[in-house]
C-alpha cells in the first residue's frame, strides 16, 4: 500500500547533525514568488539536495523533464552549509496539496522534517496578490510569536492589519500555525504581486529582505535581470493597450 | 501524524465540575447570525476561554490577527459562571468544516465536549436565509425532542412546517441530530435574515429570545446600536437605488 | 468517534428469522421514482419499521419534520410479513451518498443488511431520465444474472441495449453489482421519466410491473390518482405554453 | 467492509510463472487512444482474461452489458503467451479513478500486479491532446529511465521538451513514476490527437510504433479501417462547414 506521504533522505540525513539550522520554504503559490526566491537561492548558493517528499495529496500526474524522463511530482529538501556559522535548509517543489486535509497533513510533515533536522527558525515565502500591477512591491509579514515582529520591521517588512485580509492559505501559512505548537519560531514573508503572472519583481523584493534578515548575501543580479525583463515586457504590453485607447479616442 | 481533530482544554478542564451547564453554539453561517450572538454574549459577559479546537477539516489557512500574528483556524470554548445558578459554555470559532464528512465528525466532537462538560441542554444559533430584506426578523425554531417546543413558542419562537424547507445544514443542525442519541436536549434558534450580509438585526432578535429562554440578562445596547447602523446604511443604499430610478424615469 | 455508517435494528432484528425474504430498495433518485414506489408500498401495506441507517456520507444536515423536530438524515428498513408466504423488506430514506466512495461503502452496507436478514432476491427501483415528457412510461430492466431476465420480460419489462447508455448510477446500480459476488439475485426496474419532476406516472408503471413480478397485490388507486393529477397539471402547463405561442403568432 | 481495491485473479494466477512478461496498460483517457490500442491487441491476439480489479475509487455506477446484465465498473488483466518468446500482460478497463488520491492508490496497485506477475518492462499508452485536428499523428514518448529513450527514438517516437507541457495525468503517467522506485522499466507512448473524439487514427499510430518496439506483429487492418472511416466522417463534416461558409460569403 502506498504511503500517504513518503520522505526519503539522502546521505545519512536526517541523523547527520546540522549546525544551528534554519528552514526556508518556497513552494508554488501566488505569483510563484516563494518558489522563485527559494529556487534562486538554491541555485546561486549551489545548495545540495538531501531529501525528497512524495505524496498522494499532490496532483495525480508525473512531471516531464527535458530529456523525456517522467518522474513523480515531488517536494525537495536542499542544504547549504555556511561553515562555522549556520546551516540553511530549503524546502521547494512542484506542487502543494490538492485537498484541504492534504494541506494540513503535508504542512505537519514539513514541521516534522524541521524538527528532525533540529530547525529552530523557519522562513516561509509567498506572494500577496493585490489584483493590479505593483511598482516597488512591498514585503508583507506574519509571525507565529510576537517577539519575531520587530526585527522584521527593522528589515523593511510591512505589517498591515488588513493585509492579507483572508489569512494565508496553504503551506506558507499552515507551517506558521503548526510550528508554534512545537516551539519553532516561524515568519512568513509575502511579496506584493498582481497575482496574474510569475513575478520575479516581487521575488527580488523578498530576496532582498530575507538576505538582510538572515545575513546571507545572495547575489541578486540574475533575479533582478529577470525582473527588469519582465518589467519591460509588461510596459510594452501596457503601451500597446494605451496605443489602442488612443486610436479609439481618435476615432471617437 | 496530525490529529484529525485536536481539543485542548485550559485550567484543569474538562475534569473541573461545572454546575448545571448549558452549551450555546454560535459558529459561522448564514448572515453570521449565530456567531454574532454568541460572540456578543461572550464579550458582554466577559466569559473565560477554557478550550480550543483545531482540525484538518477547517480550511487550510491561518488567520492573521491585528498584530501580524498568524494562528491556525480554530473553534473556541468559553465559560461564563452564573454563581449558584448555572454555568454557560459557549462554542464559537473561525470556520466550520469544508467537507460533508468533516461536518459530521466535528459535530460529533462538539457533542463529546458537551458530554465531557456535563451539559444536558444545548442551544445552537444560526440564520435562516430568505433571500430578501427582512423587517422585524422572526426567530424560527427546531428541537430534538417534542417536549422542548412549548417553552420556545412561549418565548416567541416561530415553528413553521415549511421553514426551513431544506433542513438545517452544518453544525447548528447536526448537533441537534447527534445529541438526541446521547440524551442531551438541544434546540436551534434561527434568526430570519436576507442572507446577503452580516446581519446584526437578526442577531438582536435571536439574542432577545435566547435571553428570555435561559433567563440570562445580556445588555443588548451595543448589538442594537450596530443593528440600527446597519439598518440606516441599508436604507440609504435603498434610497440611492430609488434615486437612480427616479433620475432615470425623469430622463426617460 | 462517530461511525462512518451506523445500522440500528429494532425489536430483536436482524436475528429474528424472516421467511423467504426479498428486499425492495427505493432510495431518492431521478424523478424520485424508486422512492415513490417503495414508500407507497410501505404506506399501503402498513409495513413495520425494523431498522435505521445513519452515515457521515449523507449530506451534513438534519431533516425538519412537521412538528419542528430535527432529526439526522437517515435510511430506513421496513418489514411487511405475508403470512405463510414470504417476508418483504423495504429500504428507503432521505438521501444517498454525497461522494463516490460513500456510494460504494453504503451500497456494500445495504448488501450486508440483505445478507443478515437472509435475503436471496433484491429489487432495486429507480427512474430512467429521457429528458422529455413521456406518455405511458416504459419500465426498463437490468439484472445481475442472465437467468433473471426472462421473467422480467414476461412481466412487461423492456431491455434495450442502448438504455440506459451511461450505466446505472448510485445504490440502484451498485447493489446489483455488489450482490452478485454474494450470491444474491438482484434486478433493477427503472421507470421512464423526463427526470425534471417528481414522477408518480413512472412510479405507477414500476409499481404495476413489480406487483405482478412478486405477486403482491398493492392497491394502486392513490398513486394513480396522484399520477392523474400530475398529468393534468402538466397538460395545463403545456396548454398555457401553446396559448402563449398562439398569441405571439397572432401578434406576429 | 468493502475493500478500497479488490484484485481477483483467475486460474491459479498470479502464482503461475510467466515467461519474460511485459505489461501494456491501456485505460480510458484522452481520445481513448490507449484503450483503443490495448483492447484491439487483446481482440486480435485473442488474449485470455486472468484477472479483474474493482475499486471504490471508480465512479459509483454499474456498467450495462448488451444483454441487460449489470456489472460493477472494473479494470481487467489479460494475458497473451508468445510461446517460447515472452508473455504479454494487458491492463484495460472501464474507468480510471475519480479522485486524486485514488489515482495514486490505483496506480500503485497496478505496479503491485506487475511485480506479482514478474513484469520487468511496462508500456503505458495514452493520447496527447493538441486541441486541433491532426494529420499523420506523431507518437510522443516518456520514459522512467534515460536508457529507455534511444530504442524509442529508433522506432519513430518523438521526444519534445515542451510536450506534453503539463506532465502526464493519470495511470499512464503515475505508473512510470511509481514503477521507477521498484526497479521496473516503463515507457509511455502518447498518440497525438485533437482530444475531441475517440481517435482510432492516433491509436493506429501508437499500435504501429508499439508493434515495432516489442516485435509483436498485430494485423492493423481493422483499426486502420476504423481510422479511415473516422477520417472520412470528419472530412465530410469539415466540407459541410466549408459549404456553409461559402453560402454565407455568397450572401454577403
Amino acid at each position: 500500500m502506498i504511503e500517504d506521504i513518503a520522505v526519503r533522505y539522502a546521505d545519512g540525513y536526517p541523523e547527520k547533525p546540522l549546525f544551528n539550522p534554519i528552514l526556508i520554504e518556497g513552494l508554488p503559490g501566488i505569483g510563484q514568488v516563494g518558489k522563485l526566491v527559494a529556487e534562486y537561492m538554491i541555485h546561486i548558493l549551489s545548495a545540495e539536495k538531501i531529501g525528497e517528499i512524495h505524496s498522494i495529496y499532490f496532483p495525480p500526474q508525473v512531471v516531464l523533464e527535458e530529456d523525456g524522463l517522467a518522474r513523480l511530482a515531488r517536494n525537495e529538501i536542499f542544504l547549504y552549509r555556511e561553515e562555522g556559522k549556520r546551516d540553511v535548509v530549503f524546502l521547494v517543489g512542484d506542487h502543494q496539496s490538492t485537498s484541504g486535509e492534504g494541506h494540513y497533513i503535508l504542512a505537519d510533515c514539513y514541521c516534522d522534517i524541521a524538527e528532525e533536522l533540529g530547525v529552530k527558525q523557519i522562513y516561509t515565502l509567498g506572494g500577496f496578490g493585490v489584483g493590479h500591477l505593483v511598482n516597488g512591491p512591498r514585503v508583507l509579514g506574519a509571525v507565529n510569536k510576537k517577539e519575531l515582529r520587530p526585527p522584521l520591521e527593522a528589515a523593511g517588512v510591512t505589517f498591515d492589519r488588513d493585509e492579507p485580509g483572508g489569512g494565508i492559505v496553504g503551506a506558507a501559512g499552515l507551517i506558521l500555525g503548526l510550528s508554534a505548537g512545537r516551539g519553532i519560531d516561524a515568519v512568513c514573508l509575502m511579496g506584493e504581486t498582481s497575482g496574474y503572472l510569475v513575478d520575479p519583481m516581487a521575488a527580488a523584493s523578498v530576496l532582498s529582505v530575507l538576505s538582510k534578515l538572515i545575513d546571507l548575501p545572495v547575489d541578486p543580479t540574475k533575479l533582478n535581470d529577470r525582473a527588469a525583463e519582465m518589467e519591460k515586457a509588461i510596459e510594452s504590453m501596457v503601451e500597446g493597450e494605451k496605443g489602442k485607447d488612443e486610436e479609439l479616442s481618435y476615432i471617437g
